[in-house]
Parts: C-alpha cells; sequence; structure tokens
C-alpha cells in the first residue's frame, strides 16, 4: 500500500498527481437517492462493494439504510467485515477449500452467504461451514441470460435448492439474478427486453419451487444499468446495484427510456492528473493505464470542452485540443472520468474525498487487490 | 498489500487463484538472452521496471549485466533504490515540486537521471537538485514519432540542451529517443520505417550538437518490439527494453522480420486462475480484470488448444471449448497469457515464481500502485 497522498484540509492544487478523488456533495448525492429509490420502490438496498472496495464507502451506504453490501470475493467480505459491515452478501460461485474455510470462520462474527451454481459448490460450502461450527446463507444463481455462471433457471435450480435445504450448514436464502451484460446495453429497450426475459425465468423457477413445497426465498441481483426494471417489475427484493455511487463514462453513456443518455446519477468519481508536457495542440498527462482501466477505452475530460483524450500508455494520457482552446500549461491540473469505474478504483489505494476545493476526507481502498 | 500468497515449496496446485506466476527456466532464459544480446551488440541494457514493478527482478537484471533499470514514476524510482538497484534513469517528465525533491535526495544514494522536454522542466529539477545539494542527470528526450512527450529534434532539442548545461545540480547526459507506438506496430516492415526515421532524429540532432561544440552524451530508448533495429542501427547506445522478461499475448503475435510472428522470447508470465462454474461448452474462471488488464483484448489460454476466452468482466474470464475437446471441471486451475503485461503485474502485490511445480521464491512487488 502506498502512503497516505493528502492531509485533511490540503487544498485541491496541492494534491499530489495521479490521484483518486471524489467529489463529495455528488458522491452523497447519488448515495442518498439511490437508497430513497429502494425505499420508495419497496425493496431492500445491498451495494455491490467491488464498486469501490472502500469500508468507509460501505460503512456509509448501511448508514443511509442499506441492509448490508455485496462482495465479490472472499477477500472483498473479509476487508468488509474487518471495516464494520455486519451483513455480506459473496455474488459469486466459490470452490477453494481456502477460500471457503475463510467465508465460514467470518460467519462466526457477521452474516454471511455466497452463491452456488452446482452441486459441488454446495458439497464444499457445507463441508466449510460444519468445520468452523457456523452457517452460510446459498442463495442458487441462475443464469438469466449473462452467459457466465449460474445453473438452469426451471428444474435445475429447483433440484439445487433442494441439496441446499438438505445440507448441514447451509440456510437457504433465495436466488440470485443478475444480468451483468444488461447493464451496459447502450439501447434502453434492450435492457427492457433482458430483464423481461430474466424475469420469467425468476417467475418460471418460483413457481416450481412453491408447487414442490419449497418456500422460495428472495430474489436478489440488478445493477445500476437497470436497478428500476428490476424495481418496477415486482419480481427482485434486493438490488446489487453498485456504480451508482461513482459512476463512469460507459454509464454515463446509455440511453434512458427517452432514447437518450439520461443518467441518474452524477459522476462523483474522478482521476486528478498533471500536465507534464505541451506540444502545439497536444498535451501529456502524468496519470495512464496505471491510473485508469482502459478495457471499456479512453477517459473524458471532465468541465472542458473542446479537449479530448487521444491515446493513453502505462502512465500517460494524450489529449488533443480543438482549434481555438486556451492550451493547457505544464503543472495544470485535469480531472479524468474513467471509462470504468470498478476497476479503476482498483489500481489505488486511497481515494480522496473533496469538499468543494479542500480535501475532507481520505478512505483507504483495503481491499484494493482483493482477488481471492 | 494483500497477504504473501504461497510459502517456498507449495505445489502449484495448492496455490491459491487467482495468482501471478512466473515460470523461472522461461524467464531466466529471457533474461539471459537479452543480456547476452545487449552485449553482443555492444551497447548498454536498462531494463524498464515499469514492466515488474519489482527489485528482485531488477538486482536480477543487474546482476546478468544491466547497468541499472529504468523507471517510470518516481515512486518506482524510490522501490528500486530501496531494493538495492544504485542506479535509476525516469523515463518520464517530471514537473511536480514534491516528485522532484524526492528524486533529488535519491540521488543521495544512488545515480538518478530524469527527461526534460521543456525550459520548466529543466528550471525545476535544477532548483530541487541545488536545494537537495544534489546532482540529477539529465537527458532531453526528443520527440521521433510517438506524439506523447519529447520536443522537436534538431534546433530545438539543442536549445534546451544548453539550457541542460548551464543549470546548476544538472548533468546532461545525453538524448532519450524511444518510440513507444512503434513496439507494438504488428507489421516488421512499419516497425524498421519508424525506428529508420527515429534514427534519423537522432542523427540530425546530434550533428547540430557536435557542430556548436556541446558534447552529445549518449542515446538511450528501445523497446522489446524494435531493439535489435536500434541496437543494429549503431545509434543508440543503451537499450531500455522491459517486457522481454515476461512477453505477453500482443507481443508474441507482432511479425519478426519474415513477416510471420517468431517471438525471440518465451512466455513466462501468466495469471493462474480455477474454474468455478461449468456449463456445456463454457467454463468459467475466478480471474477478471482486476487480475488481468484488458485493454489489449482478452487473454490467451496456454497449453490448451481449442479453449479460448470469449469474455472477461472484474472477477470471471469466461472460456468456450472447441466441439470434441474434453470438459474443463470445477476447481481445475488454467494459466492464462495477459494480453498485455505490464498493467497486469500492477494489479498483483506478488510474483510466485514456479521452478516446474514447485513455488521456488516469491516476490513482492512494492512498486505496485507508484503512479506518484
Amino acid at each position: 500500500m502506498q502512503i497516505e497522498p493528502a492531509g485533511i484540509g490540503t487544498p485541491v492544487d496541492a494534491i499530489e498527481t495521479p490521484a483518486l478523488v471524489v467529489d463529495l456533495d455528488s458522491f452523497e448525492q447519488n448515495l442518498h437517492q439511490m437508497a430513497e429509490f429502494a425505499r420508495g420502490a419497496g425493496v431492500r438496498l445491498r451495494p455491490h462493494a467491488k464498486t469501490h472496495r472502500c469500508p468507509a464507502i460501505a460503512r456509509k451506504q448501511v448508514a443511509a439504510g442499506a441492509v448490508g453490501v455485496c462482495a465479490q470475493t472472499v477477500g472483498e467480505a473479509e476487508a468488509m467485515i474487518r471495516g464494520g459491515v455486519g451483513d455480506v452478501l459473496v455474488t459469486n460461485e466459490i470452490l477453494s477449500p481456502g477460500k471457503l474455510r475463510r467465508l465460514a470462520m467470518l460467519a462466526r462474527d457477521a452474516s454471511v452467504a455466497l452463491l452456488c451454481d452446482s452441486a459441488a459448490g454446495v458439497d464444499a460450502a457445507s463441508r466449510a461451514a460444519v468445520e468452523a461450527g457456523t452457517q452460510l446463507g446459498i442463495y442458487v444463481e441462475i443464469d438469466v441470460g449473462m452467459g457466465r455462471c449460474g445453473v438452469a433457471p426451471g428444474a435445475s435450480a429447483c433440484d439445487l435448492v433442494r441439496q441446499v435445504v438438505e445440507a448441514p450448514g447451509l440456510v437457504f436464502q433465495g436466488l440470485q439474478a443478475y444480468h451483468g451484460r444488461a447493464q451496459h446495453f447502450p439501447r434502453f429497450a434492450d435492457r427492457e427486453a433482458a430483464i423481461g426475459a430474466a424475469g420469467q425465468a425468476v417467475r418460471e423457477t418460483r413457481s416450481m419451487l412453491e408447487a414442490a413445497g419449497v418456500p422460495p426465498g428472495i430474489v436478489t441481483g440488478a445493477g445500476t444499468g437497470t436497478h428500476r426494471l428490476e424495481a418496477e417489475s415486482g419480481l427482485w427484493h434486493e438490488l446489487q446495484a453498485g456504480s451508482y455511487v461513482f459512476m463512469d463514462r460507459e454509464y454515463a453513456e446509455i440511453e434512458g427510456p427517452s432514447g437518450r443518455p439520461e443518467p441518474a446519477f452524477d459522476h462523483s468519481l474522478f482521476v486528478m492528473a498533471g500536465v507534464i508536457s505541451v506540444s502545439g495542440n497536444r498535451a501529456t498527462l502524468d496519470a495512464g493505464l496505471k491510473s485508469l482501466s482502459g478495457e471499456k477505452g479512453l477517459p473524458l475530460v471532465y468541465g472542458r470542452a473542446g479537449v479530448t483524450a487521444v491515446g493513453m500508455s502505462d502512465e500517460h494520457t494524450v489529449l488533443e485540443l480543438a482549434p481555438g482552446m486556451p492550451a493547457l500549461e505544464i503543472g495544470e491540473r485535469v480531472r479524468l472520468i474513467p471509462g470504468h469505474c470498478d476497476p479503476t478504483v482498483n489500481l489505488h489505494d486511497w481515494i480522496v474525498a473533496l469538499r468543494g476545493d479542500q480535501v475532507a476526507e481520505v478512505w483507504a481502498i483495503t481491499a484494493r487487490g482483493a482477488s481471492q
């Protein structure tokens, strides 16, 4: 872990670059807006901590009404529970005996659940819980169209649920129905169709469970790109959105119901970079692929019309200025909106939280790198 | 920093996944092959530490004959010097007064140089060296076609060199002439043309310096994709290749002089992942964008014909099996060759070095995240 980047009260222009910064006003607005949406829709909110990997943020989400958080790895779950979160769902299949042992130990101090999509997974989780003398909650993941993990909806899912119900050390809690790819479909109609089909799979599986006399538990899923659709369907009981607290270039560009981008949340997350070289209409920044994840394309330059990122390498982003734009100067700072927030945050050890032009809080990303 | 992932002697199948692993036999072959190439070509080797961010590897490179290492950031330089490297060139423009102070302090214990491409950069470096009572080496960077940093070759470069020569606390050492984009040009002829043009810029600038009575120092540059071209030109005195120790999918795919891919170095770096879900001809691994940098595309599956990565998300890679391939099983381990090695290494805290099927060494990536 690199050293803490800035003290409370530091003026924004004195923060060393590159730095991961959050605008607290926008962040808090996003935080409360999603919490209020969930309350209004009558669903639980369990924000995904893979977005921030940061217990300071998780605690704020719980304080705003979340029932707990999701994690994607056992390491994230450990960091969240050590950081004060009492209820964590690992939204992933965990097969390694070593990881399951760690998870079962965590269940001594917190409410811990994970996903299963195979008989092997149920057996391994049950063994770990029995050995640790704890209980693990289980959601059976059904593949609702993502083509990643998940058992087929319907009969296969019901068979697996029955195995969970009978397994010692495990408590069946419901179904995981998450369509990750649909979050990023640019067209609203495509997202609507995908969540409609996912809803059908959920309905069918729950009906089969009820017909077999098995209480179907709750349905959890959804992300920032589709959360309204799941909530309005009446089929989901819990939302797992994560990116809403930060937003990123990709989420801001997808269509809303009107057919145009109409992001419900503000950009609160930026990488602050410094200009280190200027030549003609070109300026080079001191932040690149090791400060901004590049798989979703180049970052946006915040608050500067006519300035566009045209290239990124390990430690540099090259900007081009449209004709007539005022030149950038060496030493100047620029805020970049990452293409994709989750893997960008994972490149940093700290988030510098700004109130206006001053450092107000500094948050450790304690689960940075915790992919095991 | 996450905890050390495996003890010496651990069998490969007991290493927790995802893990960054190095095959020591291939790694050592790459290490010595580049060292011998440089010796044979009569040029110095200063491998780029941005590839590995790992002092244990830097020490092996120096032991094999390198004059020192390159770093891309001040944080990397600090980690390398603390890790026992006595000679570091920061191949970057450094403008922040705080970073220059740190660099000037490092020069108390090691030989430290950096790049300049502006009068502001020369002034700032000079001030920092004078204040610290140390000396900083300076290479003037000329833009040889990359379009990132660098002053124009010829007269502008000569003016800047004169400023360096006169600045207190600075020692002019020569020219940085690096064409980063050319490293990855897939066609050999395009790389040859790019380095040919770069050589012209070098020759012209050195002639002008000599005509003005300024000793032109040495020329440093080159990377894994073009190093033979720079060495054979007779114009470069020092090579900065970095990726050669590891290789990656992109470097293995570029054409050699024959017009076909003919990688001179072996893949020694892998992300080892575990199968967590299987469905039909699809298998899902527990390693994704937070373990493998995705901006250069999907990873290759090592040693398994007919198995192809078709998608990656934060913590998952989805594989597809060609018809007739033996199914992958839950719990099985798979080695992935990253699309791009440098930013992939930067996602991890440790490199697990394997001799055959056992852990032989574990190396801390102490400059992981050190982009400031």
